[in-house]
């Protein structure tokens, strides 16, 4: 009996040892992604040559060489597999001309403003009414009678309470998607809208709405929160404004594009992890942050583990997905594809929420997965890793959500992220170098315990 | 005995529930911190009043300005009792004049520069000299010969690869601080010094130098670090780099100065609850980050408390100190008096590393406090705080020390932080709102459990 327990005992140490001796090298490769990240990272220089080429909206002649830059680049970065996956996507303009004058009897002033994405123009036209203002859906009844063949300016601001800020993007962004149609059924002429952002400045940010077939289009535009706060007050102080508007853009036929994909063949299995970000973005900045640094992560991610020689044992894909911000369409086409040719996805990680410091990953759909991830912390921790729970995955990586796919977002701090999203300030030099690879090697580092240990 | 066994049961049930309760109540009012701080904070406008008023090192008419702006500001606080305690503070002047031209056969180029805090100037005249670079200081003594008549130039860059960015500057700041000396003990005429920053960029990064009297003053420049790598380059290639450099500075007799104190009187003890930062800034840029940044939330830690109708057990100090960058003279002249008067500061934190997002709490003399503070740790993770261990607390609270005040540094995110310090990029608008908001709030929330719970 003895024996037996010592036996055990031996076996129980053993066990222990070789557990801890994994933790080690675990931890000991982690911090090597790091260092190669931060010493000697291509994913800098890479979004660099992405904001270079200019705006890249899904359609448009920059959203193509986006794409042939973006293969190249991943041929420079070493990547053997390249290809481009054909996507039919949405072609809109916002065209030359946005424009919103306000008039009251002191004078006028011109607004910061720009079109929201999917909006139909003025027909060449200006468009003259008095302005409503709206900041809850509740007054839409109780000042119908002023609505009828006004301008309403949808002003509900963001609640700054929240620490995770794509809250309160969460609790806003409907006046910006919905807000034209559901002011059209009043009868009015066009919507102003608040832009989505905490920061009180001139930048208007754009962003995707859409019509409600049941009502008359109208024009739709984001005006920068200082104008927003400037015409609120006027409004307040029951000053009479009338907007003065004029839009020129134009939806156009579905036009073809393409994903961009990039493989490192596994050695063991045929099931896929993918990390992606979307390469497309608004049309008035560079979408540094939205979502040039997801591209470029997503890369560098694959990159970092190749570049220490580390052989996968499931095949790792990275997908820069194009169309995210208005049609998802690249998405669709990709997780289409992966059913037709019955590609297994086990996890899909998704980097679209900034180039900022790291802070966690959000886990959609897999208690499994979550608890895996937990028990990795300590790995993760020492690089600003601490935020790890249930929640949102990503636009890109959510139609595979139906093949059992394990959705992940990569999760970075969230303060500035809405300081230029969908404005002309996300621009390269709002991307700071280090926190931009910090965010790859997380991924990295992620990817790397998924391959090795499953969930 | 079962009455007993249920009794105690009872009992314990009581403790556990009171104490869950308290957890209850402590995270519902550091909830209400959080609020108030991001909805009606003050500290983002007190900072923009504070960099608006320029440059303020010490012993300018800058720093004079900025003791009764923030005085000012204390009492718009609604600080009871603001006081300036007056301290004498080095004066040192750049002057008009700082340059530096590299002469090769090639041509001519201007480098960005500046002069080092203290350093002298080239008494009106032009320094001509061929340039040695040094990355390593086992480099003097190989190079010795080549050094007498030199112009050197002190080149080891920062490491990438630590996350908390401070132990990379700490590894390097030697050449600033000491370099002029160390060089000049060879005969060098002069030294320029690689700007201390991982960043890649035009800016002259400034910074506290001092000479060891035992070999001869030298003029001390900091060149940007893109000029740094273009001079690498050159030097490299065995390009012949003749320098000429003038520069204007000048040291004059200290002067009075002033820390600034506000106060919110304990209700129970005597004993004080300190929390600051420093007020004087390098003259180059508007010192935001550093440490306007620190200042404005120390303010804000207790306004925030006092606007929740909190009554503090202890009291409460927030402390501006004067001339933290080059000589701390505020700093020994505030823990001098409170050796005098009696003043027992159980604990002092410090604001000096930037507004970034809060990241934790570094404390570097009690593991009593560091334990209580861990044991916290649940409390504050919602709010982005999770890296809590023992650390430095900072340069201005050091001189408490040897009083057993218990010292604590607040840690924000650090990567961006040597983009800017002590360089023009410093600015108000390198300030997130938000991010300065949730450091104020942070350190609130501490001050309110170490006030209410000791350690």
């Amino acid at each position: 009996m003895k024996k037996i327990y010592t036996a055990f005992a031996f076996l129980f140490i053993l066990v222990l040892s070789a557990s801890s001796q994994q933790v080690a090298s675990d931890s000991l490769f982690i911090r090597k992604i790091f260092d190669e990240a931060l010493s000697r990272g291509h994913c800098y220089e890479n979004l660099r040559i992405l904001c270079a080429n200019g705006p890249r909206l899904s359609g448009s002649a920059g959203a193509e060489r986006a794409v042939k830059i973006m293969a190249k680049a991943m041929q420079n970065d070493g990547f053997k597999t390249v290809k481009l996956q054909p996507t039919m996507v949405p072609k809109w303009e916002r065209g030359p001309n946005e424009l919103c004058i306000i008039k009251t009897k002191e004078g006028q002033k011109k607004l910061n403003v720009c079109a929201l994405g999917g909006s139909i123009g003025t027909g060449g036209k200006k468009l003259k009414a008095r302005v409503v203002e709206i900041i809850r859906w509740s007054q839409l009844d109780s000042l119908k009678d002023e609505l009828k063949g006004a301008i309403v300016f949808l002003n509900r601001p963001f609640d700054p309470t929240p620490i995770y800020t794509f809250s309160a993007y969460g609790a806003c962004v409907d006046q910006r998607h919905a807000g034209a149609s559901k002011v059209s059924k009043y009868g009015a002429l066009a919507v102003l809208v608040r832009s989505m952002s905490h920061k009180i400045d001139e930048n208007p940010h754009t962003g995707s709405m859409a019509y409600d077939s049941a009502f008359p289009k109208i024009p739709a535009m984001a005006i920068s929160t200082a104008d927003a706060e400037w015409l609120h007050k006027q409004i307040e102080q029951k000053v009479n404004c009338e907007a003065e508007i004029s839009l020129s853009c134009k939806e156009y036929p579905d036009v073809l594009s393409h994903n961009v994909i990039g493989e490192i063949k596994g050695s063991e299995k045929e099931e896929i992890i993918l990390v992606g970000g979307h390469l497309d973005a608004w049309d008035n900045g560079d979408g540094a942050h939205d979502d040039g640094a997801g591209c470029v992560q997503s890369m560098e991610a694959l990159r970092l583990l190749a570049a220490l020689g580390y052989k996968p044992k499931h095949t790792l894909r990275a997908v820069l997905f194009m169309n995210e911000e208005n049609g998802l369409k690249g998405a669709k086409t990709y997780a289409d594809s992966a059913s037709k040719f019955n590609e297994k996805h086990i996890i899909a990680i998704e980097s679209d929420r900034g180039g900022f410091s790291p802070r966690g990953f959000y886990v959609e759909n897999s208690d499994n997965a979550l608890d895996k991830l937990l028990a990795w912390k300590p790995l993760l921790e020492p690089y600003g890793i601490h935020d790890i729970k249930k929640g949102g995955g990503g636009a890109d990586i959510s139609p595979l959500k139906p093949f059992n796919t394990v959705l992940i977002g990569f999760v970075p701090d969230s303060q500035r992220y809405f300081d230029y999203h969908h404005a002309p300030s996300d621009k390269f030099e709002a991307i700071n170098k280090r926190e931009l690879e910090l965010g790859a090697a997380a991924i990295a580092a992620l990817i790397y315990l998924y391959d090795q240990y499953g969930f």
